[in-house]
């Protein structure tokens, strides 16, 4: 059994709720955080299933026509991890230790916490646990207790409980307190208004003991979860050993070895552990922009998971990556009726949803983005590339027909080219823009993708001489004196920030000033057209440019962006660079960079160290049907080894550091 | 006394909520619709208090930084209209006949009702009534009830109702309910959030009389309703004779006489008769989008007042635009307020408001109009133009200079000039562009006005050359191969609407379509750089090219639409044209053209019907110092005539048609 441990020493920031999602447990079926044993107001104990959600209707200042009608919020269900303990009738209460050990390979927590009454009498809890791979509806623990400094009874009472609404104080649009009243008969839980239905399947202790000083007294749990009301019944031991099993595939196909710098490497791996617990996995259910580890972002997918998660799965857990597109082939019909109901032709996929229904409650940076069609249409034909799965492309093809179809009705023809107006690009300190290059560009990918499929396939062939000639057509604005590729119409004309005058406190940008004096100026949440260059550009004097010119301008304050930065600096040869945008990009939650970890992890950056390492470090790519790499490495790494399912086929890269 | 009347002939639309709307009486302090005396489901009775709102925190499907806080919503408090009337205990329920007859020239209603019970007991309801002018704490009544068909007793009751909370159904962004719950304490009436209070000293009624067939009884009673609990008693004759006299008054200044067309004259007279009505008079209150007639747009203060309403105050009533404008003053500091919270200098008064802070919900077609500072700008320096009352400019001029330091802020200079990005012009169809060609055109005479101040009264002479420079250097964009002066930077890119496929049906198209559909599209809700011309155009040929490029794009769905096309139509010499909008908006809200007078009157397309005939029809401006006009009649006026006063002196004036 392999060992690769994460402790509390990893992590920069050991505040309870942080803790509880950096070790939370997931199995893309449900996520656990690793909240504290003994109940307290500071800890954020919460179990979330993938596409569980509730709705309410999304309240406007203003209303108007064709307004995303409903919030849907992915529920804080059940705390699966309190207990209460009586010594002696003493409650414990007090917590003098933690000990947290996450082993990555195993997928496996170990806890030990000291915990003491108020006369003193002390306890030691030990907890292992882990959100079964095997059986995805349970949540296994075992928990053993101890009596340190007395001898006595001890009550033990354990018991799922109903997690109620608890509204949230601070203000901040990144989340929206995941409050429900869960309506309960027998064992079925039901959303009210979303008509969800969960089943559970619940151990529960409530027994004393005597023990002696130094005695212990050790017992499992298994909790189960499901949406049918159906349950299996395994071993604690079975399916611990399942778990391991299950960790040691996926690590033999996904680990990447860093030598040289211990820190990226654990960053790395807690990235890549996260990525492969949260991911959902039977078609119906996505990735939310924070996994399943914390209610931030609403448990919603965005394109999160088509351009920073979908690189990692494609290459090395591609069954994943094609449970992830299905979900989108799945929501093709909402898509297509949200088209419908803005007056366009084809599909337009929601910005941010679980359902497949549109739930962004401020369109600027919501449905504007646009760019969502293509980015799926992107990720599939990347699956196709790497995987070579045409079976799945031909059941998928729609897609990128409907989204085509989208862009043809949603551009226009002009004497400048096919032009994309009224659209919010990544970057989404400007919002509402006409031909941001990023969108368009990726609309045009889109569409000659679908021109590909249409001869493939045979069909639509009238339809695909008008995405063609769109393709061809497609403007994208230059500034022919700066030589600078011009993030949308008007962004060069744009008066620049202020940035000398802003005080560090006022990051991110957005919780400290208005959308009306963010979108006027230059200034960038993330990268944008750096972002279309990572993608598509190949003249690299030209991304220089545009890399000296945006990046300064470039707050950051997405977690979204680093990583991109990072790799397109590696391309750049601006190694020392890119090392500094991958460090932060690969410890960013362990570090809590963004200060909100305790929301749950950032995902996307997690997906984006990936890219980092394989597409800037070794910049992998394509070459004539063959994947090549080249060695980008900065001197603080002396190897890196990975593996790629090329065409069906493992292959393992080894990178060494020349310098060194 | 004069008499003009007008009848429920004069309607195009006699359901009953229009007709509450147009007979409604105003005085500037109170507004009482016209509303059925026997209770009845479709009526929507309400007496409405010139800034008595109550306040709501706005809730944001997603919140940020500087959003508006609250909703201001002007209550619809009291029932004033409303008896119960029982004929032999029989309820009296059954309206058989109605006749209304408003004297314009006095401001006094006549109704008559012929009401009868289920078993065909009739009764004469006669009124009278008016909202006094002379005391605006009151309400007037003379009721008059005749039995027709019967002898017997009539009891009636009449007492003012609170009115309470009834939740409107329909989904419309222009209309908010006006539901509040006031709490009573004696005579006292508070909004509970707000905590604004009314005092009332109602009269009441409730009595049984012995009535032979045909034989009357007769009563009167005044309501009063006041800010302070203070109320001095006055007869209802007295009341009436003082209103009759202020209302001579009025209209032997402000009256217009339009020879050869009843029609236009009739709907003419109603605008000017609504003007004079709902007008605040204490320098604390405004003139609401509606009045206070209806409840529609919350009974917000806009920009209406200094753009559409101000002209025929400032010609023609210039203590009521004095009043209008101190309003202006008076909130200043929350403007400044307001400029510190968006991260800029000077002032930015409130989109819509009462209280003076910003209440929009949405502020891309809120906030974003920051041409509302200039648009008061404007209207000082007309009020100044026309009165020549120094004294006052010298007391509001820090509204010049604070608007004049928020253009330094929010705009920059640029190698292009000085721009103004992220605004909303008034054409609401498109949102948060650059250099919006009005709003440039209003800063800078914003901008040059402030100089003028500053060195009327030598001061601020160093900002004063920075507002000279800014102004001087303002950027306009023109397209120099079509010759069309550029409504914004991004308008010509646009793609047309495609109205050929637009259902008739499907307008206003803000209720049929999303806003990212309309902004992408060139298509105009009102006027913008035609409006701008309108203030600002010499060269004719600029403004016929401009005018033809852009009317045929505009869908006036806005109620301040087509008063200025028709302005610009005179001048332009297309009398033809320019007598269509005319007429459009003479008997707008007789006519219900825009499909909501029952919300209330069109107060802003009432004062652009001035502008018709005063800037359009009779060409007003001022030359060298001296008034001029310059006739442009169209055929179907013979003769027109009106008055103005201009630095103090009633002038009076008469076209007449020549080709007549």
């Amino acid at each position: 059994m392999k060992t690769y441990t994460l402790t509390l020493d990893d992590l920069g920031n050991i505040e309870t709720q942080n803790v509880e999602t950096i070790f939370a447990q997931a199995n893309g079926f449900m996520g656990v955080r690793a909240s504290l044993p003994i109940q307290e107001s500071d800890s954020l104990p919460g179990t979330f299933i993938n596409g569980f959600y509730e709705t309410h209707p999304i309240i406007y200042g203003e209303n108007a026509y064709g307004y995303a009608k409903n919030h849907e919020t992915m529920v804080k269900c059940f705390d699966l991890r309190t207990l209460e303990c009586f010594v002696n009738d003493e409650a414990l209460s007090v917590l003098t230790e933690r000990d947290l050990k996450l082993n990555l390979m195993t997928g496996i927590l170990s806890e030990t916490y000291l915990y003491e009454t108020n006369s003193g009498q002390q306890i030691k809890l030990e907890l292992e646990s882990f959100a079964s791979h095997f059986n995805r509806t349970a949540y296994a623990q075992k928990i053993k207790i101890t009596a340190l400094n007395f001898s006595g009874e001890v009550h033990v009472k354990k018991e799922a409980k109903l997690l109620l609404p608890n509204a949230s104080k601070a203000f901040d649009p990144r989340v929206r307190e995941a409050s429900v009243n869960l309506q309960k008969q027998g064992n079925q839980y039901t959303t009210p208004n979303s008509k969800l239905s969960l089943y559970t399947k619940f151990d529960q202790i409530d027994q004393t003991f005597k023990l002696n000083q130094t005695q212990s007294f050790e017992f499992e749990q298994i909790n189960q979860i499901s949406k049918e009301n159906q349950f299996e019944t395994v071993s604690y031991e079975r399916l611990k050993a399942e778990q391991i099993k299950i960790f040691d595939t996926f690590w033999s196909v996904s680990d990447i070895e860093i030598d040289g710098d211990e820190t990226l490497q654990k960053g790395v791996r807690v990235n890549l552990y996260h990525l492969f617990n949260s991911a959902g996995r039977d078609g119906k259910t996505n990735f939310g922009a924070k996994g399943l580890t914390g209610e931030g972002y609403e448990g919603h997918y965005f394109w999160d998971t088509e351009m920073y998660l979908l690189p990692f799965f494609t290459h090395t857990q591609p069954e994943i990556a094609k449970s992830l597109l299905t979900y989108r082939l799945n929501i093709l019909p909402q898509a297509k009726q949200r088209a419908k109901e803005l007056g366009f032709a084809g599909a337009l996929y929601a910005w941010r949803t679980q359902s497949g229904h549109e739930t962004s409650a401020y369109y600027p940076a919501g449905t504007a983005q646009v760019h969502i069609n293509a980015d799926i249409a992107y990720a599939l034909e990347l699956y196709e590339k790497i995987t070579g799965d045409i079976i799945f492309i031909q059941k998928a093809k729609a897609i990128i027909y409907e989204t085509a179809r989208f862009w043809i009705s949603y551009g226009f023809m002009s004497k400048r080219g096919f032009e994309i107006h009224e659209v919010t690009g990544p970057d989404e300190y400007t919002a509402l823009v006409n031909n941001n290059y990023y969108t368009n560009k990726m609309a045009q990918n889109n569409l000659l993708y679908a021109v590909r499929l249409a001869h493939t396939f045979k069909e639509n062939q009238e339809e695909a001489k008008i995405w063609q000639l769109a393709a061809d057509q497609m403007y994208f604005g230059y500034d022919e004196t700066s030589k600078i590729t011009k993030q949308d119409d008007s962004f060069l004309d744009k008066e620049v920030w202020d940035f000398a005058h802003t005080p560090k406190e006022n990051y991110p940008l957005l919780l400290h000033y208005h959308p009306m004096k963010i979108y006027k100026h230059q200034v960038l949440k993330q990268a944008d057209t750096i972002l279309a260059h990572m993608l598509f550009a190949e003249d690299k004097a030209q991304v220089a440019r545009d890399f000296d010119f945006y990046e300064p301008l470039t707050t950051h304050d997405s977690s979204l962006s680093r990583a991109i930065h990072g790799v397109v600096a590696s391309r750049l040869g601006r190694t020392q660079q890119a090392y500094d945008f991958f460090a932060d990009s690969a410890t960013m939650d362990l570090s809590d960079m963004q200060g909100n970890a305790s929301h749950g992890i950032h995902a996307a950056n997690m997906g984006g160290t990936w890219l980092g390492l394989i597409y800037g470090f070794a910049g992998l790519h394509i070459d004539n049907g063959e994947l090549k790499i080249e060695n980008h490495l900065p001197k603080q790494i002396k190897a890196l080894r990975f593996n790629i399912l090329y065409q069906g086929k493992l292959q393992s890269f080894e990178l060494k550091n020349e310098k060194n």
